[in-house]
């Protein structure tokens, strides 16, 4: 069954979402991956989105960048959580794709992630977590991610106080 | 013949278009007026415009405010010129509007035009000047419109120069 | 049982999240409200936290202004979602709320909703669509929510058909 | 005969609007090329402008950046259609050349498109799109247009599914 | 002998520009006003320019709003210095206007001042320390001008110390 | 002995400084108060910051708006700590004040506070963290505050409990 | 005779300013600059302008980045024409120096130029065209340069023709 | 002793921060790093304030990016002063971090610095100002690091004076 409806604007915006793809494969849950356009194909979009609540789907995914219609077109075909991902632009870093996507009218929410990397990967957590509201197994998943994240930020301090701060500071840049 | 479709996000922004209504109807130029959502009726959008497209429309008028999709959303169902007029917000004075508009991917454009009133004025203008490009007595009246304007700022330098200056701020600030 | 936790960061927000409670009362789901600042109640925000998810709370709304960390707190002591509100301020209209509550580091997400009142209705609406993707009534009752919204619309349109559009603008502008 | 007037503020812009010349090559478009500055060269522009219309001109496409004027001044000397195009800057990716160009007086209505390279094309677009008010071929070949960006989407999406995402991703990573 | 030509865009901003006229009257400075647009009236705006050189003027000050072209249009029909005076707008309080002057190509200065009423008085400062570069009267005045404004500074310290405090601000809101 | 220097740019921002007075009133904090402008009086200024040099003063609160110098011009005549505080403006809220005060060149900085209220009352506070660095009663003081602000925290949400959320609301907007 | 002091807030924006150095070289205009911090340095600035006003010159330049007050204090120690540079930023390109300087407050202005090079050129020209007001001379060569700027412009557009679009395109882009 | 305690919110950020840990060692200023989340790990944040003033620590330093919440969680922990410092990001050279840790409410301040290179520097300095309202011998450091910054900056227009301008400007472009 798939769990996630995950759809760009663009297939040139689908590197820009690797973080997404690879969290859902960590936490094994199963998506579908479109690229179809607000703007050059509004009945696929659409067409699509039934067939997603027909496959089972629980959540979509939808980013977009500059005039970033698509989370609010798919979160008016459908009554599902939608969380909007805003693809950064030249303008401001993509403040006109956030705003595009947050400041929808009362009625229809998108729910907005940041710009960049760190929100495709927190789009996937997202979705994680609203499908973990009826899944237990999932917020196990989910409590164990921010473990192993905390571990992670345990290990590096520890490794900073080893190295020195400079030492571990040039081993950062070096990595680069 | 109807020949310019209007369509707003929300009644509620009727009032704020009413310099595109009186210069339309200044120039004498028929037009259909719906307040459908983009978000919340996107259904009733898509059919309107393909009636409206039966009627012999040649040109969209679509104003919306926030994540202003209307126009876009317009523009995607017609290859019919689609003029956006963003509303103002309270983020920068519609700064959000102006960008949910304006930058519209390759491929589907929208001809948008400034916030607040000036931008509902000039919404009609220019549909006024698409049609005029196919109808030598709209151009003509055009040229009156803007012969008109410029009798007007003669006029005004004129009092100014008689009243003197002070007395011509004091008489409009007691218009105010 | 409590539904949905919702935290503000002061007491004088409330007034401006009417839409959001009245919405939910709508939909018939029970919440517990409070007001607690991240910055002067830390403490306070992370037992209520315990609490909320003690009593079965399934989703969370913060919503904050200015520095508005609230949501981001809430989102660093649970894994159940949490949508964010920017409450408006005189910077843009919000844009420094907006800005604080969005641009998550990548690990901890907050669902982010519009500023002003639309955005205090739809973090009502996504909270729902949340809790409905467990639960058919609510999906029902969301579907219910949408035709109604479209058929006011429809409504609206006939009116204004039927008044002509200044006889409307009038009517609309005689309300205010 | 001419049926397109575009105009730049400084040579410098020419490779930018590449995208607006093949656009309009690829539909069969004549138009006529300057680069005047509207600051530098005042009469240069009001000659041209005259040129134009008496070369049979129906529509002007203007672009320029920072204070970007040209486009204002093309309008203030023409009742034809003007499309203005942002040149990207360094403020905000081209906001001061945006809203230069879209925030124009009400009178003097300027058509404005996105930023960058989207609104290069879409700027020849939109003079197509006014073009085909009174042009049925031109029109099909609108639809023709939207048609094959439709089909190129559907062959993406059909490679993504047969290639598989990762595969598909690092594919369009090797392209750059 | 007329020393300065002012010019606005739109009669309605030449109360917004009372500080200016003031204080050039209090230097004893004449000067001619008119209220032209630059995209309504072009051809007015170009010959007015002449008329001010062939009477003498030394300085240019022009005010506009929005995509606030005027004081550019300025620059470019003349050598002499032009002073560039933002209206508020809503656009963030006039960031449009302010952009749409300041960020002039190499080649035509537009020297800009504040947006709103400290804008509208340094225009005229700004005036009066160019004609003074030729004229130690007015340097003098200049000079005295300064003087005055510390005197003020320091009686009203003088009475914030006496008056204390508290009152010294109840005094000051109870003026407004 | 006077422990804090205050100075703001104009007399007129005093009564938004209120906060800052009164702060420091409850924690029994003597200070001197001048409104020298950085601009008008730059040498005022200088001279007052030696006196307070003199008088034992240990952290300076500078307040201004617009191209807010004062912060930076009495922080390059000190090496104590300067506190600044944007005076709110009609640039999005104050975000040229907040930019002017904020962005210090490496070797001089400035404290930055908020704009508006929560920014002139925190001003006093941080003077008063810094001031007692050295004076463990002052730090007492300030976990007293603290408390005091948790105990009023936590009575409001007992009244919220209490009178019940729509009725808690009435009685919020009843006293505005 | 010197006649510009130019005065930069670091000796690293002195590469930024080659255009302002070179048009004043062209113009064979004699000027003095110094890399004085107005934070960094204060009385070195102030006694700068006292020599530099001893010497004769007639405008000042100022260049700074940031918090970019390095032109306003100019202007508070001197009656003469101050014309601001800003220094391009990270923050929007710049947007905090330009508010910086040209956001003065009444009765202190500073002539306020572009940022990026094009201002650096246009600080050079302003501050020409200052000195002209008294100077027939400099008055012809601003005329000259302007029409040599023309003939530039004209030529440019004769090749374009010659060449063809994307063979001159091709010739701009070889020449990056 | 410790004196000061850092924390970043991520130890990517550490590079970043060069200026103000090499700041601290210059002027013998002991100091404790850790690299913790304010969101992925509130508990160890929390944890290491309180071990940091056992420690004997007088002044926080809080850098980060983004939903820049590090610094106010920070300072709801302690009543010691908090100097904030804001990373870069790609949202206006990172107006979104800048905004996050400035716009604290009422009660809770965070001294703010820059963004980039010269806010880190600058949050050392603060610091050590802090620290030298009751240390002397910080104070008489602090003197001497501002007269050393003299002296470079005086030695440096003697070196421009001797080479020349150009000669000069070309040294330093060769550096780079």
């Amino acid at each position: 069954m798939t769990e996630v409806g995950i759809i760009v604007g663009s297939d040139s915006d689908l590197p820009k979402l690797k973080g997404c793809f690879q969290t859902l494969d960590d936490f094994g849950i199963s998506y579908d991956v479109k690229a179809y356009s607000a703007h050059r194909t509004p009945h696929l979009v659409a067409e699509w989105i039934k067939q997603m609540e027909s496959a089972g789907v629980k959540v979509f995914i939808a980013a977009a960048g500059g005039a970033a219609h698509l989370p609010g077109v798919v979160a008016s075909h459908t009554v599902l959580p939608v969380i909007g991902t805003p693809i950064e632009t030249q303008v401001s870093g993509g403040l006109d794709s956030l705003l595009s996507i947050v400041q929808m009218p009362g009625g229809i929410p998108v729910a907005t992630v940041a710009t960049g990397k760190a929100g495709a990967t927190n789009a996937a957590l997202l979705a994680v977590s609203i499908l973990a509201t009826a899944n237990a197994a999932y917020q196990e998943k989910l409590r164990n991610y921010r473990n192993t994240m905390q571990k992670t930020i345990i290990e590096k301090n520890e490794t900073l106080s080893k190295q020195g701060l400079y030492e571990y500071i040039k081993s950062l840049e070096a990595k680069k």
